[in-house]
């Protein structure tokens, strides 16, 4: 499948349409059915010990098969997510970015559903899964 | 069973371990096994149309329950969450704040269970819903 | 909200649709949000210690939604689930029948949205809970 | 890491732990942090259509996720299932096996954390996929 939108036009894409935290994002890779992005983690991300919030690491979850979708399907489409579901499975290293790896697991006409593991950046095992699913809105004639 | 902590001190916690987010959230009620949490809609948490991100709506299902826990076992306990699952059900309304009503459902030796509906204020259906565990550390001897 | 199907009609349909599995359940009670069904617990359900399995309690979950949303929606439409997301808070009561009572917090266009709480008979507490999503087919014209 | 249970090892185990449901499944791979679990798609799984019920596609993503576990804590744990989330993604081939592609993510001192893919054998595309949270009861002295 070709990509509808390569890693440039989607970080510009998530620049444009969600400034609040298009900072907080890297987009690193993008393949047909892969996408892995950074975040950077900032004061506003941290808990005591120095380590990333649990909605921070949903908001990357999120992100992450959010513009695989969008790789995907093209920028037109309005997804919305419908659907999460993350294990926090360790304690991420203090004042280190996270990176999600997500995978696309299905891209039907109307559902979208994507998994992630989150690392901190440079450690082996994952410190979160989670699993995500979108509503893709139906084209307009 | 007797609350560990009543609202106002479960509202001082949040304002020294959670600096970053305390002004975010008041705690309205707290009872035996719920508790109502709301959340001031910012800047910050808005996206496209004034809406509400959804790791924001998922930040205040998580505050909740951890909330509601802590009013039951008190605050020496280091508890983390484990795992959260959540539907987001209906657009929240643009620049509402939030409303967040927490129960705990198993309050375990080791694992804590509680489940939230959110509401945009004022609004009769939920916008979305949540479940979130939390692992409750040994207490030291 | 008038019921489009009531109790002895969702029961008719569940023998009719699901032979396999429909002497399991008994729906109890039936309302605008709300349904009760129970499970009859049989020697296949079983685990050691004569607890019930997992998957039986999510088979449990997973029907009284299924009818919560056809007692709205009436018999024609072919719902599937697409999400399931469930916790097991305690270890259910050797040889007792399960009562699962699910509300129906979203009735879209698209996908409906229900949890459940799940009781071994007669206990306070409940063993499980879950909440189940179904994608619900466009009507035929 | 060494394996504390190989594949016959495990398949015994099922036989004699869970008979009500060994003869469903049959363990084909096992590694250090993957194992594939075949499920023999029977009369009692099948749904109208010919096709898998959620629930059977639920048990067996438990299933090989708890082997998992055991491949490599070994059998005298008794670990239960705290949480599962689970999207089904695709309709099952009619009367076609299902293949369950787990893997570990987590194997913490008091939970364990895996994942599974879920296919039709012989496609390419999984029908499911789940994760599943195991509590990992403390040795005894």
């Amino acid at each position: 499948m070709n990509l509808k939108m390569q890693r440039d036009e989607l970080q510009r894409f998530l620049g444009r349409e969600f400034p609040q935290v298009s900072d907080d994002f890297t987009i690193e890779e993008v393949s047909d059915k892969e996408i892995t992005v950074r975040m950077h983690v900032s004061e506003q991300n941290l808990r005591p010990g120095g380590t990333v919030s649990g909605p921070s690491i949903f908001a990357l979850a999120d992100v992450a098969v959010y513009l695989g979708i969008l790789a995907n399907i093209g920028p037109e489409a309005l997804s919305v997510t419908t659907n999460g579901s993350i294990d926090f499975m360790h304690k991420p290293k203090a004042n280190t970015d996270l990176i999600g790896k997500a995978r696309l697991l299905k891209l039907g006409r109307v559902l979208a559903v994507g998994d992630v593991l989150i690392y901190s950046d440079g450690m082996a095992d994952p410190v979160a899964r989670a699993s995500m699913t979108y509503s893709i809105p139906p084209k307009r004639a």
